[in-house]
């Protein structure tokens, strides 16, 4: 089966949608589920991070590289997943967000300080 | 200060090169630490979800929705990142996904069955 | 190799200090990484739990319940590991925490109210 | 309020449950929960290392550690309410998972090994 065409974040939501009504999935996907599946998918990213050293962080090996692939598109999955059944649209979401960050982090203040500044996020 | 326009994933990956450029925050960003990162926001959208039952999380009150909206946004941003410096695509890596799992879970199989088949992921 | 007797988190920390002395394994063990580590542990104890119901959460089968007790002793091996290099004191660690969550979680306001009072944490 | 006495793992679980008692919390304690609670915690642990080099989490400043020590202690309470809930045995669970590890990393084998051979875990 060749992979769907997907050219934006709405026909990859309506695919999922469409995925998971054809296996009857939707009465497992709950937000509190989906952010438990989520955070799953988070931490399996990490694992393959956990023991290398910030260089070797940059430098993945081929094999490496398709892995953390695979477990960045299941995290894209999920959060798409959740932002459909929130009724949340996530370009606008990450829109509002960064106007935020932007007023958190002014540039003059966070210069290359990371300790205080360095979150893109404002928690 | 009005949010950004972002009407796509590429978009919204070059705004937030600039904001991090601009912040000289470049240093901080290895792949190792953006999974961090993304782990911690994860864990943040986890943690409005914790005590409500999977009823309540399908009827989130509006202050809730939009802390949720806002952690979703934060993983994003992050997964958006992290996939920039390893010049990941995030539709196709998705798309790959999603035929991966048409073949793990298949439909007949995969019918209303959560606890062995309903991850959207294949791990 | 039968198990080890371990009848203290004392004797536990002196266990696995050994075991990394053994496999040369201490360069590998700074704190940075063991949080990774502990934070991959704590989400594969999430995931048998995923599309569970609470109701179902509280009715492990025997091969759930086994392999959920595998994760937690993975949580607190990782957790007695980074304690003993922080030379954190585990056991004093929460018994301080605990006093703090007393007074931040008086019975008389907390009593039944989970949303905003159930944390047995005070973040 | 001073601290309560606990010089073991086996006090820490009846001071915690009682704790959870007196607050009418136990509705909230299933292990769904708990397994969620336990990951946003572990998350907020990882959160102030997210930024530092492997080298600076060697040498946190009083206030990092402070900050740390209570997020273990959070950790360890809720895992030790869990464990509680599910009839476990920390200890024992520990014990027979570094029994199993020790049979899956050889010494010989695991030698300075930490991509292949480095979790204390098994999965």
């Amino acid at each position: 089966m060749s992979p769907p065409e997907i050219d934006s974040l709405d026909t990859l939501r309506l695919h999922i949608r469409e995925f998971a009504q054809a296996r009857a999935w939707e009465r497992y996907h709950t937000p509190k589920n989906l952010v438990m599946a989520l955070s799953v998918e988070a931490a399996e990213l990490l694992e393959p991070f956990q023991w290398l050293t910030p260089e070797q962080s940059q430098h993945l090996s081929d094999e490496q590289h398709e892995a953390v692939r695979q477990e960045i598109a299941d995290v894209l999955i999920y959060l798409t997943r959740l932002a459909d059944l929130l009724d949340i649209d996530l370009l606008d979401a990450a829109a509002d967000k960064l106007a935020i960050n932007a007023r958190k982090y002014p540039v003059e203040k966070a210069h290359g300080n990371a300790l205080k500044y360095s979150d893109l996020s404002n928690d």
